[in-house]
This record gives C-alpha cells, structure tokens and sequence, in this order.
C-alpha cells in the first residue's frame, strides 16, 4: 500500500530494516521502542500455517508485524486504546497484512469477548511496566501514562489473560523489567505458565539488566529453565553492539 | 598450624591464592568446586564484629573461610556427614581460625537444638542441587550422594531453616542451579525472603547459564531484584576468563 494519505497528524513511519516492514508511530500517543524487538527477536520460529498468536497490550502492533516471517499463522492484537489501535490498523494495511491481522480495540480484561478460552498456540505481551503510583496518576500525557503503568491493567491480569487464552502446551512470551522477577515468576507459577527460558539484556557490559524477557509454557512441567546468554545493548564505546545492530538493521 | 598430622587417608591440601587460605579435600566425600568460590565473591562484604553467620550444608567448610577476611563476626558451620564436618574442623585449626569458627555435625533440620530462631546476620547455603532420581539412589559413593542428591535435606528445608534463622532483614546467600529458578524464588517468597540481587554463570560466552547466585532479604519489600552482570567461566580458548582467574589467583 502507498503511504500518501495513511498518516494522521504528527505521525511518522519507522521501519525496522532487519525485518523489512513499516510501523506507523506517533510520539504523542505510542511508539514502539528496543523492548519490541527484543521480544520479536527472542520468539522461537514456528511457521505451522494454523498457529493462532495473540498480541495482548498491542499497541501500533510493532511487535507482531515484526514476527510476519518467523511465525506463521493468523495475528489477533489486542489494544485498548482508540487512537492506538487505530495505528495497529493502518500499520497492517501499511505492510499488506490484512489476511493474516486483525485487531480487537477493547480491554484485554474483555477478551474473552472475542476469543475462546484454550485456543491460542502463542501469546504476546509486552505491558505497561511500572505500578501505579501518585506521579504516574498525574502524567498530563495519558496516552502515554496508560501504555507505561499499570493504569489500565496490571501483571496479574495481563498473567491470568495469557494462561486463559493458551491452549495446554501453548507459549507465552512476555517483556518486563527484571526488577519486578520475583513477582513475574511467582504469578505465572500460580496461573499454569512454567517459566521455561529467560534472557536478561544489560544497557552496558557492567550495568544491571534492565530489560527481562520471558518464555512460559501453559501446564508446562516444572523446572527446566534455561537462562540463556544475555544480551548488551551499547558497548564501552556507548554504540550499538554487533548483536544489537544486526537485529535493528539486519545482516 | 602445621600442616603434619592433620590430614587423613586420601586427603590433600588445596589453597586459594586469592584469600590466602587452605582447605582439606577429600574427593571420595566431599571437595569445594568454583560454585563455592563463586557464592564467596558473591556475597557483600560487611565487616562488623558482632556479626552471626551461619553455613547451612557446610561440607568441609569452604564458604565460611574465604570469607574469613570479607565478613566479621563469627561462624557457624552445619554439616551432616560426620567425616565431612571432621574435615570442616581441621580446615578450621589448618588456617588458625578456631576463635571465630565453629562446626555443628547434625542435620540443619535440626538447627534450632543449637542456633536460636531470627538470630543469626546472614546465613550461606551451597545444598545439595539435584531432586532424588533412582539413580541418584543407587549412587555406589553415598557421602557424594547426599551432597550433590536432595537425599538428606532438600531446597524447601533449606530455605525454611534459613528464614527460620535469620534476623529481620537479615541477608542469606544461596547458590543453586537456574534450571530450578521458578521453584527456588516462589520457595523464598512464601517463607518471608525477599530475593534482591542475582547472578548468573555461564560456562562460555554462547552457553546457557549453569549457576544461580542469589541473594535474598528477610521480610523485605517485594520488587526491586538486580540481575547483575554474570559471569562466563571459561573464554572461547577454553581457559579461565580474567573474572575467573582473579577470583581463583588474586590480581
């Protein structure tokens, strides 16, 4: 599809070279930022024509357009937020997607509404991170304080949403912040998602991890998990590591 | 002390350059590997005289005396095995440590007959890693067996006796492996330990990690875990990384 005339007001298109797709993002309301690709990058391929994958707190849909190769199958997100998942629509028309996208603009607390409990093969997750707390009430820029803190939503329910939809033996994958480990270990654990593999990602060779990525599998057995390297983002230098590009802007 | 006279049949002598310190092995019972040396390094140093520290699953007393520099206060070390904590004493006397380390040979279920409840600073525990199999049964060298095999205790009553020991935020220090992490975080939180800072250890650069160093707090606040940068053992030559190398050498 041409892009004259899919963008709205302060608008703008990125696009992810390693993958060769365009995203439709807005500063003001949502844009997809590393996190995304992270995730996309850290799924494992399945190309099964029958895969079933549901995007929860979608957003413009970054994170599955991202996956349009790696995964085969049908793409439901799932997005909140009007103005949002209006740019989840016009991204999938951007990048000629229709056949295999559809999106739910309602609250993932209601997605039951829309799809049958045990019938996904994959969910996707990459929610607001932060608690809610007396400042993020306040952020003027709502759009942006709903997509960050758990306003709209919380772990607990974005956790029992993932384990609802999954069928036995489905995967889960979900991006948060390594602060909040316990917790994220302890509710999957409580709602049928065995933690299987984890990756940390590290700003900087000597920093803390500061991005979790997560790989659970509904009515999985215990134990097994498998931390897997980490990855670094910037080296000593502050440029993208090798990794880092390859995955933003291919090979 | 001399060093005549106090070792036994098939016992040898190893030092750790980098802490100036000797240690009775005896590989048929019981010999520290780099998990004990790691789980030191990993530990904060804190240096107040009235500290109480407690060793749960001993062994021959490793832990305890390379921290001998890095902690203050006094050490309490508990083994089962009677020649295991045997070789723990005479570790003590071979480094002229007798003033501040004492051995209890019992089983730490029993702990509490001898170190009272919410008393101790901090409290070490390298156990046993693996859940009994038949085959762990079988093994023909028991002494190994119920080190290595959750024969004799196991990661519940582990980490009940160390809550059961520890102060009101009170730090215990635990090394295990991370294919067991789901379990050992949801075990800590329900008997009031709160986890704050792990490490994790991978045998090269592209391999999963194979050691989990954590660090947990008595009833303290949920959230806010560090996942600090790991550690890779060994380089793509094969040798001991500069990381490793120090901790093993000194500088």
């Amino acid at each position: 599809m041409e892009n004259r005339n899919i963008l709205k007001k302060d608008e703008r298109i990125d696009q992810l070279y390693s993958q060769d797709v365009r995203i439709i993002q807005n500063p003001h309301y949502f844009a997809f930022s590393l996190d995304a690709v992270l995730l996309a990058n850290f799924v494992r391929p399945n190309h099964r024509q029958k895969l079933k994958i549901v995007d929860l707190c979608a957003g413009n849909g970054a994170i599955g357009i991202f996956l349009h190769d790696k995964l085969g199958g049908t793409f439901t997100e799932v997005e909140l937020q009007p103005q949002i998942a209006d740019m989840a629509e016009r991204t999938i028309m951007l990048n000629d997607l229709q056949d295999r996208y559809t999106v739910i603009n309602d609250d993932i607390a209601n997605v039951n509404d829309y799809i049958s409990k045990d019938s996904i093969d994959i969910v996707l997750c990459n929610p607001p991170y932060f608690p809610v707390t007396a400042q993020s009430q306040k952020n003027p820029n709502k759009a942006l304080a709903i997509a960050r803190h758990e306003i709209a939503t919380d772990l607990v329910t974005v956790i029992q949403k993932m384990s609802g939809l999954l069928k036995m033996n489905g995967h889960g994958y979900l991006v948060h912040r390594p602060d909040r480990l316990g917790e994220i270990l302890q509710v999957c654990q409580e709602n049928r998602l065995a933690p299987k593999r984890i990756q940390f990602i590290h700003p900087k060779p000597d920093r803390d991890a500061n991005i979790l990525l997560l790989e659970v599998i509904k009515d999985g057995r215990p134990g097994g998990v498998k931390v897997v390297p980490p990855l670094i983002v910037h080296g000593a230098d502050n440029e993208y590591t090798p990794a880092i590009q390859e995955l933003l802007y291919g090979k």
